[in-house]
């Protein structure tokens, strides 16, 4: 599949570098034409990069790895919903703001980055998931032992299907993959963030977690 | 154990029941003498009831089981800082605002009900916890099949081991009980909300789920 991803840090790398390792056709997109991490990784791959909207333009599929106070002018800046029309958008980022010395979400309560995207792109299908776990956790699920969950939230259910299949390549089982419903349940997703990140603390920084739920 | 209990409500009442089953001396407290729901409350289980300061007023333990919204108030009516003074105070409370028709955090993202309460009553030893999980589980974890966490977080290293202790009369497990450090992380916990409903109906309604931390 070719397969666009915005974004050249380290959760952009960390796609990038696994889907490319599965056989897709990666494009890793950057804001700037000439981005040195972006080129020193498609060096490094044998694997292609480019600006934003050249990610885009022949994508099946887009990746949105920016941080997800930009993410909205990342995808305007890959050509808008004119590009981005019919096409699956994972959108994986979360809106973190540590500008303040601790953490605050850029959008939260009322609405989510995930809901801006599909309101901004009203004919891309936004499908938001995996931003609920680390990068390295996101591509390779097996770091943490076990059967653990990973949520799905899109208006699109072809979108979500193409989405699970993904995930499944990545190693997540279609049996830990719960569906949330529509692009709304973002606003959940997100606003885990900051429970994510005092877990992260009580587990001293060990990266390789992520939550299982369990019903009676 | 003399246990105060603010809020008649569907939550107040589980906890009143279970621990007075668990032989506590439990204390139901209303806003108002003769709450018909107390008085009820308090025939049935030939236990007491009284108003929110007369429920404090020897309570070794006072929980929180009011709307997170009037939880300050609630605890101002039960006297205040003075009256608090010492006590631990467990928060089980969130933030819950359905007055738009759908989920707003009435607090969240800089603030939080249990932060709160603890500026607000600074001789209180507030600690979060419970809010996770609806309000049977709370008090009967087995509901949820198998191994799953519970958080703590409060700034008083003592009076979190007073509810753990507490925690594992219902049958939370020590090892299940994840100690996010100070109650400022009641912050993420409550913010966990959104998507605790998402994943509610994701289950169609099955109020007996949980989450496990899991770490690789």
């Amino acid at each position: 599949m070719r397969i666009g991803i915005l974004g050249t840090g380290a959760v952009g790398q960390t796609f990038g570098t696994r889907l490319h390792n599965l056989d897709h056709d990666v494009t890793l997109g950057a804001r700037e034409t000439g981005n040195p991490r972006a080129l020193e990784w498609a060096e490094a791959h044998a694997a292609r990069c480019g600006t934003f909207a050249e990610a885009v333009a022949d994508a099946d599929l887009v990746i949105n790895a920016t941080a997800g106070q930009h993410a909205v002018n990342a995808l305007e800046m890959a050509g808008g919903n004119s590009a981005l029309a019919g096409k699956v958008v994972l959108d994986v980022s979360n809106p973190l703001d540590f500008s303040t010395g601790e953490l605050r979400l850029s959008v939260c309560n009322t609405d989510s980055v995930g809901e801006q995207l599909q309101r901004s792109f009203p004919d891309a299908r936004i499908v938001k998931s995996l931003n609920t776990v680390n990068g390295s956790v996101m591509v390779e699920p097996t770091l943490v032992p076990g059967q653990h969950t990973i949520f799905v939230a899109g208006n699109d259910a072809d979108a979500k299907r193409a989405v699970t299949v993904l995930l499944g390549e990545f190693g997540w089982a279609a049996a830990n993959v719960l569906d949330l419903g529509g692009i709304e349940a973002s606003r959940g997703m997100e606003m885990y963030m900051p429970l994510w990140v005092s877990i992260l603390r009580a587990l001293d920084g060990n990266l390789a977690f992520n939550i299982n739920v369990i019903q009676g």
